[in-house]
C-alpha cells in the first residue's frame, strides 16, 4: 500500500476517534456503537483480519479506513491492512476490474452499474474471503457502508452474495448556503462551506459531511444557493471550490455549483448574457474549462432563472432549453451535468382572475420545450406543482416530458414542515409521491420510474435532495430530523424500500437496539407528518403557514388576495380551488387521463387533496362522512392532542437514550406540542369566523381553562392587538414597553387540586424576556424566552407555549406573571390556561 | 412567610435546576431523577401539596427549599410553602417545639435528641398531614432529607413514624486546603475555599458541598489543612472566614478551623506562644470572642500539635493537655469545641533498635493524660496506629482514654488507597473498625461506642472524616468515589447500618434503579476494597507504596531502615514486626487482654495482620493453608486478575448509565487494571529477591508474553536504570532523551491470530509525551501520556499500561513503538506485552 493511502486511512481513523466519545449527535447513524451481546458478536467472530485494498485512490483508501473504523467501533478490531491478498482469510476491496486482476478464478458478479457493488462470501486458495467488488471506486466504498451496516443492524454476513446497484444515476444533495455563511432556509446554524465571502478554512465539516452523504449513497453535493452569488465563478473563488472537492473527493461526493445566469456580463465583462450569443458560450466553455482543470470531478451547474425575481433567458426573448443547453454544452467535453430547475412561475399573477393557477406554472413552461434540452442536462422539479407544502399531488410536469432528462426535489430541511422545530418525518411522504402511478399514456409509470429515466429510457435523472445542514453538531438541529436525510439517500438509492424499513435502519444505527427505544422512535417518525398534515393545513389546503415570511406558524390569509399565488380561495361559504378542467383552472388536465379522471370527479378525489383541487361549500360533506368545516376542526384537535403525546412517548426513553441527546429531543417535543396548540387555536378561530359555522363538538373559540392576559389586572403591560389576530387568543396580547418589569395578575377560582399551568408568551428573537410565575407570594417557576424562532413580532412563529407541571392551587389564588423585556423583546403574555392533572 | 425565607427558597430551588441537567456527577445522589413507574409514582399520589414551615430560619428555609426541589425532581409537582397549618393536608416542617405550639394535639415523638428528627403521618382536624419535625432546625432539615432519600429509594411514606437521632454529636468532615488554593493529598483538583491567600470570591461551591454534607448528616467542615497556616487567625481574614459560613449556614454545617498553635506569637505579637502563660491564654480567648462576633455558630478549632515538625507544647515542656485547653477554655464560653490531634509520633526514630515502635507513639503520648483535657475537648485518633493503611489493626488508644473525650479520624480522600484513581470503597473496612470489639474493662466495646461517648459516658465524640473534595465537577475526581463520601456520612449518622444498606442507597440514588446498574455497581464497591489489598500490601504490611513521597505507586523499601517507622522488616529469612509483648516491641499490650491474648499468639491471630504483629519466616504457614511467600505471590495475581474484570464488569452498562459517567469511569478502571499489574509485578518481583523462594505456579518473575523494551531495536532511545528497581520490568526502560522522536521495535514470533497489546509506558506530569504503534506499516493506535499522575520520573506512580485490544498478528510481523517526548516526559517506555484473545 502507498503511503498516501496508509496515511489517508490513519487520519480517518484516529482522527475521529476522539470525536467519536464527545458529540454523539455529530456522528448521527455511523455511530458504530460496540456489540456487547456475545451473541451477536459471535455472529462476526470470523471476520478475517485482513483488509486488502486492490485499487489505490483515494476513494478505495476512505472505504478502508471506514473498514477499520467500523470493525474497530463495533467489534474492538483492528484490521490489518495489505495491498495483496495473502495466504490466509481476508477482505477484499476494489473495483471489479482489480478484483479480476488479482483472482481472474472468482466469478464476478454480473450486471453491475455504475457504483454498484458486490458482497461476497467465497472460496479462494483454502482461504475464506469477504469481497467488496465496486463496478467502480465509488462503488467499493458504498459496499464497504453496506457491509458495515449489516454489522450495526446485527444482520449475519455469511452466506453472503449480494448485488446492489442505484435506481438512479444522479443522487445528490442541494445546499442553499450563501457567501456570507448564512443559509437560506436553513435551521441549524451557519454555513459549513462559506464565510465572509469564502470558503472557510477548514473543512471537516465538510469533509464529515460528505462521509454522511457517501454512507447512503448521495454522490453529489451543490454547495450553494440556487439564488447564485455571481462571484461563484469569480477567478480567485474557483481555488476556493477546488479544496471543498478535495474535502469530498475520498467519498466519491462530486461539487457542482448554483450559478447565477448574468455571470458572462457581470463576472465576465461581456456585454450580453444571451445564451445565444456565440460569445457567450465561449465564455461559459472556457469557464467551465477552467474549473475542470483545478476540479477533474466537477459535477456541473445548477440554473435557478426566470424564478422569484432571477433574471434568465426571457431577457432576450430565449427559452429555458436555451439557458440550460448553453450551459450543457459547455460542461459537456467534461462529463459534467446542467441541472436547470423547474420552479419557474409568475409571482405578481392577478388573483381575481379565477383562472389563474400558479400550480400550472412548471408545466405550462417547460412542457412546450420538451425534447429540446441537451443530453447532459435535466429539468429539476419539485415533487408538488407549488413549494413543498406537507401536502400536494404529485406535479404533472413529471409525466409530460418524454424526451427530457429529469430530476426530482425533495426537500429535507422542513422549510414548511416544521423547520426542524417540529418533528415531522418526511420519508412517508416521499414514498407515496415515489410510488404515485402518474398513468402516462395509459400505462403503469409511478414517478420514481419516471425520474430515474427508466419509463422514457433517458439516460439521466434521478434524485435531488436539498439538505441545508449547518454547523449545528446535531447536522440539522434536531437528531431526529436525521432521519430525513438518511431517509432520502436511501430512497434515492432504493425507491423500493419501505417507509418501515428505512426508518428501523436509521433508528437501530442512530440509538441501538433498545427495543422500548426502537419502538418509540419509529412510532413518533413515522406518526410525525400525519400528525404535523393534521394541525396545519388537512384537506389539501397545503401548510397554511405565513408564506411572505417565515413560512413557519400559522398565517392562512397571506395565501390570499396576492400576486404569489398560494390562494385557497376562502370565503364565507366555501374554500378551495377549483382546478378541474371543467370549471376551473384546467390544473387537472395537466395529468394523464386516469389521474384527469381521478382529480377532475369530487367523488373520487382524495379528500387530503379535495381542496387543493375543488371548491365546495364548508358544508360538503367527504368521503370521511363528515363536513369540510367539521373535519377542518376534528383534524386540528385531535392531531394537537397527538402531538401532546410526542414528548411523553420520549420520555418513557430516559436513561435508554444518552442524556444530551435525551433533553435536546424533549425540549424540541415539547416545544412542538405547544405550537401545536397554537396553530390548532389559530386555524380552528379563523374558520370559525369565516364560515360562522360553529364546531360540533363545542370546542373551536371556546376555551373554558384559559385566562386571557388582556383580561387579567395589569401592571405595567399595555393591552396590544396581534397581527393576524388568529395567532393570538383573543386577537390581542398584552406587552411591556414602558417598564422595566411589569406584571399581570388573575384570581384561580377552580377547585383544590394538582394542575398544571401554560403560559402563552411570544418569543421574539430581538431579545430574551425573563418570565417569572407566582402563586400568592411563592414563586413556582422562571425561564428566558430565547428561543431561537423566526419572529421578531408577536404572532404565529413567535407563539410558544411554557408548561409548569404539578401545581398545587386552592380556590381564590391569585396567580401572577411577572415579565422582565430585554431588548426588542416586550415579554409579551398571550394567556394562562390551567388544566387539572 | 417572610421575604428571607421565600428568597432563599426561590435561590435555591431555580438556581439549582439549570445546573442539574448539566452536571450529573455534581449533584452526586442529589440527583433527584424524575420517577416514570407509575406503580411507584402511586405512592406518592396523595403526597400533600401544600408544605407549612413553622420556623422562620435559614436552616428550616433550606429544608423546605429542598423538600420543593426534591419534589419537583421526583414527582414534577412543586409545591406551595405555607406558614400556618391550612384547612387541607400538608407537610409541616418545624421543631418539635414549633410543632407542639401549632397543633398542641399532636403528640410528639419522645426521646429526640439534638440533631434528630421524627416523620409522622398522622391525621389532623380531619386532614392527613405528613410531620417533618425535628429537636431543632437542623433535625428539621435531616428530615426532610430523609423523607426524600425514601423517594429517592422508592419506599412507602404511609404509614410513616420514624424516629432517628444521631449516633453521636461529632460529625465533622476535615479538608486539608491549603490557603494557595492547593489541597494536600487532595486528588480533584483546588480548593473550593481558597485562592492566593484569600478565600474565593464565589463560594457557591461551598454551599452546595454544604448540601451534599447536610444530606447524609455531617454537621461540621474544618475548611484548612491541619498543617495550618497562621494566617487563618488573622484580623482580615476573619471576615473572610465567615463568608464561608455564610455560605455552610443554611445547611446546619458549622465552620472550623485549623490553627497553628504558635500563633499567640507569630499572628499576636506576643513573646511567647505557652499554654499555661496567662497572656497567652487571653490572647486565644479574645481571638475565639473575635471570632464568635463574626461567626456566631463557629464550630470550634482543630490543632495538630508536636507533630510531623508542626510546634507544639514541647516547646515549653507543656503537655499535649496543655495544649488542647488553654484553646478549649478560649472556645468554652461560646459552646465550641477543640479537637486535638492524636497523630503525633517522632519520625526520627532509630531503626536499629528493634524495640522501637511508630505504632505505639499514639498510645504513649496520650494514655498518660487521661482525664486531663476539658470537657469540649477531644482527642482526635486515627483508626490506626500508623496512618491510613488499606488495612490496619484498631488504634489501642481508642480502648484507653476513658476520662477523655475523643473523634475516630477516618479518611475519606484515599491518601493510601488508590487516590481516587484506584477503585476502594472503603465502606467495609470503616465497618470492621466500628465494630471491632476492643474488650475494656473485659466489657463489649465496639469502637464506635465507644468514639460515640457511650461507652464511658463521654459528652463529646464522633466521627470526622478526611474528605478533601475540589474544585471537580466529580468533587473527588471519580464518580464512584463519592460513595465513600455518602458512606462517611451515614456511618457517622448511623454506624448499625450495614456496608450492603449503605451500597444499595448511595447506588439507587446516584445512578437509578435499573437491576443491572445496581448490581454491578454494588459488586464493584464491595469488593474494590479485597482486591485493591490483595495487589497491594496484604497480611498487615500497609500499603507497601513509597511513603516517603506520593503515598501511590508501590515503593516497599522507602518503609524501610528509616525514621519514619513503617517498617515491614523484611530481610532474606522472613519478615513482620514482631509487636508481641513476649519478645517484641510490647505494642501488643496497649490492647485490653483479650485483645491482646488474639494478637499475641501466632495461632490465633488473623492471617491479614499477622505480618503487622509477628516477623514470621517466608515459609511460615498461615491460617489460608499456604506459606507467607505463597499467599504474597497468589494474593498479587489473583487480585490483579479481578482488577482485570472491573472495567468489563463496568462496561456492560453501556447504555444503562449516561455517557459522561460511563466513559469517566471506562477510563479510571481501566487505568486501575493496568496499574493493578504494575503492582503486582513490583511487589511479586523484590519478595521473589528477597526471599529467594519461588512461586509455586511459576507467575512471579516470568512473563512469557513480555518483549522488554531494553531488548528491543531502538532507534534514538537509550536504556535506563529505573529505581526503585522493581517498578520497571527488569529494572529497566528506555527514554527518548535526545531526539525529537524515537522508536522501539521487534519481532513477534507467535502464531497468527487476534491479540491484544499491552504497552507499558511511563507517564510523568512534566509533559505529555506521544505514543504511536505500528504492526507492519500500519498503524494501529495512537495517545498521548497526559494522566494527571503524582510523577515526574520513572517509577511505580508513572508506571502506566496501554491496551490495545483486538490487533491481528502473523508471525514475523514488526511491532514498533514510536514515542514523541514532551517537555520533561522522555516517552519512557518499559515492555509490550501481547496476549491472545
Amino acid at each position: 500500500m502507498t503511503r498516501r493511502i496508509l496515511v489517508s486511512i490513519l487520519v480517518l481513523l484516529f482522527g475521529s476517534v476522539c470525536r467519536l466519545r464527545a458529540a454523539t449527535e455529530y456522528d448521527a447513524w455511523l455511530r458504530y456503537e460496540p456489540i456487547e451481546d456475545q451473541s451477536v458478536k459471535a455472529l462476526y467472530e470470523r471476520l478475517p483480519a485482513v483488509v486488502v485494498t486492490l485499487d489505490d485512490s483515494p476513494v478505495v483508501s476512505a472505504a478502508a479506513g471506514e473498514l477499520l473504523r467500523g470493525v474497530r467501533g463495533m467489534l474492538g478490531r483492528t484490521l490489518r491492512v495489505e495491498a495483496k491478498v495473502p495466504a490466509e482469510d481476508s477482505i477484499v476491496l476494489g473495483t471489479v476490474e482489480s478484483v479480476k486482476r488479482a483472482a481472474p478464478e472468482l466469478a464476478a458478479a454480473g450486471g453491475l452499474i455504475a457504483d454498484g457493488f458486490w458482497l461476497k462470501a467465497a472460496a479462494f486458495n483454502g482461504h475464506r474471503i469477504l469481497i467488496v467488488a465496486g463496478q467502480n471506486e465509488r462503488g467499493v466504498l458504498y459496499g464497504v457502508f453496506a457491509l458495515l451496516r449489516k454489522l450495526g443492524l446485527h444482520a449475519r454476513i455469511d452466506p453472503l452474495d449480494d448485488v446492489e446497484n442505484p435506481y438512479a444515476p444522479v443522487r445528490w444533495v442541494n445546499q442553499w448556503d450563501n457567501l456570507d455563511g448564512s443559509i437560506e432556509r436553513g435551521y441549524a446554524g451557519r454555513s459549513i462551506f462559506f464565510e465572509n465571502d469564502n470558503v472557510v478554512a477548514d473543512l471537516t465539516r465538510a469533509g464529515d459531511y460528505a462521509r454522511l452523504l457517501a454512507s447512503v449513497g448521495i454522490d453529489g453535493c451543490t454547495v450553494n444557493n440556487v439564488n447564485a452569488n455571481a462571484r461563484m465563478l469569480a477567478p480567485d473563488f474557483v481555488p476556493q471550490l477546488a479544496k471543498i472537492a478535495d474535502a469530498f473527493r475520498p467519498w466519491g461526493v462530486r461539487l457542482s455549483i448554483a450559478v447565477d445566469f448574468a455571470s458572462p456580463k457581470t463576472m465576465g465583462g461581456l456585454d450580453t448574457f444571451d445564451p445565444l450569443d456565440a460569445r457567450v458560450a465561449a465564455w461559459w466553455r472556457a469557464k467551465a474549462d477552467e474549473i475542470y482543470r483545478a476540479i477533474p470531478d466537477f459535477g456541473g451547474f445548477v440554473l435557478k432563472a426566470d424564478s422569484e425575481g432571477r433574471v434568465g433567458p426571457s431577457v432576450y426573448g430565449r427559452t429555458h432549453a436555451d439557458a440550460a443547453n448553453v450551459l450543457a454544452q459547455a460542461l459537456q467535453p467534461h462529463g459534467g451535468i446542467l441541472i436547470y430547475r423547474g420552479f419557474v412561475y409568475n409571482h405578481h399573477m392577478d388573483w381575481r382572475d379565477l383562472k389563474n393557477d400558479r400550480a400550472r406554472a412548471a408545466y405550462d413552461n417547460f412542457q412546450p420545450l420538451d425534447g429540446k434540452f441537451a443530453a447532459n442536462a435535466a429539468v429539476q422539479i419539485k415533487y408538488g406543482p407549488i413549494d413543498f407544502q406537507a401536502r400536494e399531488p404529485v406535479s404533472p410536469l413529471l409525466g409530460a416530458l418524454e424526451h427530457t432528462n429529469k430530476t426530482l426535489e425533495l426537500q429535507i430541511t422542513q422549510e414548511y414542515t416544521g423547520q426542524q422545530r417540529h418533528l415531522c418525518y418526511l420519508v412517508p411522504m416521499w414514498k407515496q409521491i415515489l410510488d404515485f402511478n402518474l398513468g402516462v399514456n395509459g400505462g403503469d409509470t409511478p414517478v420514481k420510474e419516471i425520474v430515474s429515466g427508466r419509463t422514457f429510457h433517458r439516460g439521466l435523472g434521478g434524485l435531488v435532495g436539498v439538505a441545508n445542514v449547518g454547523a449545528d453538531p446535531s447536522w440539522l438541529g434536531d437528531d431526529l430530523a436525521m432521519a430525513n436525510l438518511y431517509g432520502f439517500g436511501r430512497l434515492a438509492w432504493a425507491p423500493d424500500l419501505s417507509a418501515q424499513q428505512i426508518t428501523e435502519e436509521w433508528t437501530r444505527l442512530t440509538f441501538g437496539h433498545d427495543a422500548r427505544v426502537v419502538d418509540t422512535v419509529m412510532n413518533l417518525q413515522l406518526e410525525s407528518w400525519r400528525v404535523y398534515e393534521g394541525y396545519t393545513g388537512p384537506l389539501g389546503l397545503g401548510t397554511l403557514t405565513d408564506i411572505l415570511h417565515g413560512h413557519y406558524g400559522p398565517g392562512i390569509e397571506t395565501a390570499e388576495r396576492n400576486g404569489w399565488g398560494q390562494w385557497i380561495r376562502a370565503d364565507h361559504n366555501g374554500i378551495g380551488m377549483d382546478r378541474t378542467a371543467a370549471t376551473g383552472t384546467g390544473y387537472i388536465g395537466q395529468y394523464a387521463a386516469p389521474v384527469a379522471a381521478m382529480y377532475e370527479s369530487l367523488e373520487r378525489c382524495p379528500d387530503n387533496l379535495l381542496l387543493f383541487m375543488h371548491h365546495v361549500p364548508y358544508t360538503y360533506e367527504l368521503h370521511a362522512g363528515k363536513t369540510v368545516i367539521q373535519y377542518i376542526y376534528d383534524s386540528h384537535y385531535d392531531a394537537a392532542v397527538e402531538a401532546q403525546q410526542f414528548p411523553e412517548w420520549w420520555k418513557t426513553l430516559r436513561g435508554r437514550v444518552d442524556e444530551p441527546r435525551y433533553e435536546a429531543v424533549v425540549a424540541l417535543l415539547e416545544y412542538q406540542a405547544g405550537h401545536a396548540i397554537v396553530w390548532r387555536d389559530a386555524i380552528c378561530s379563523w374558520f370559525l369566523r369565516m364560515s360562522g359555522i360553529s364546531d360540533a363538538q363545542g370546542r373551536a373559540g371556546h376555551f373554558p381553562n384559559r385566562t386571557e392576559a388582556e383580561a387579567m389586572q395589569l401592571s405595567g403591560y399595555a393591552v396590544e392587538s396581534v397581527t393576524p389576530w388568529e395567532d393570538a387568543s383573543g386577537g390581542e396580547a398584552v406587552a411591556c414597553r414602558s417598564a422595566k418589569s411589569c406584571s399581570a395578575q388573575f384570581v384561580f377560582e377552580g377547585a383544590a387540586g394538582w394542575y398544571d399551568l401554560n403560559v402563552q408568551y411570544f418569543d421574539v428573537n430581538t431579545g430574551a424576556a425573563g418570565f417569572k410565575v407566582y402563586v400568592g407570594a411563592q414563586q413556582v417557576d422562571q425561564w428566558k424566552a430565547d428561543a431561537r424562532l423566526p419572529a421578531t413580532a408577536a404572532n404565529g412563529d413567535s407563539a410558544t407555549r411554557h408548561r409548569i407541571t404539578g401545581v398545587a392551587l386552592r380556590a381564590k389564588d391569585v396567580i401572577r406573571i411577572e415579565g422582565i423585556p430585554d431588548g426588542g423583546d416586550a415579554a409579551a403574555l398571550d394567556y394562562v390556561e390551567i388544566e387539572r392533572q
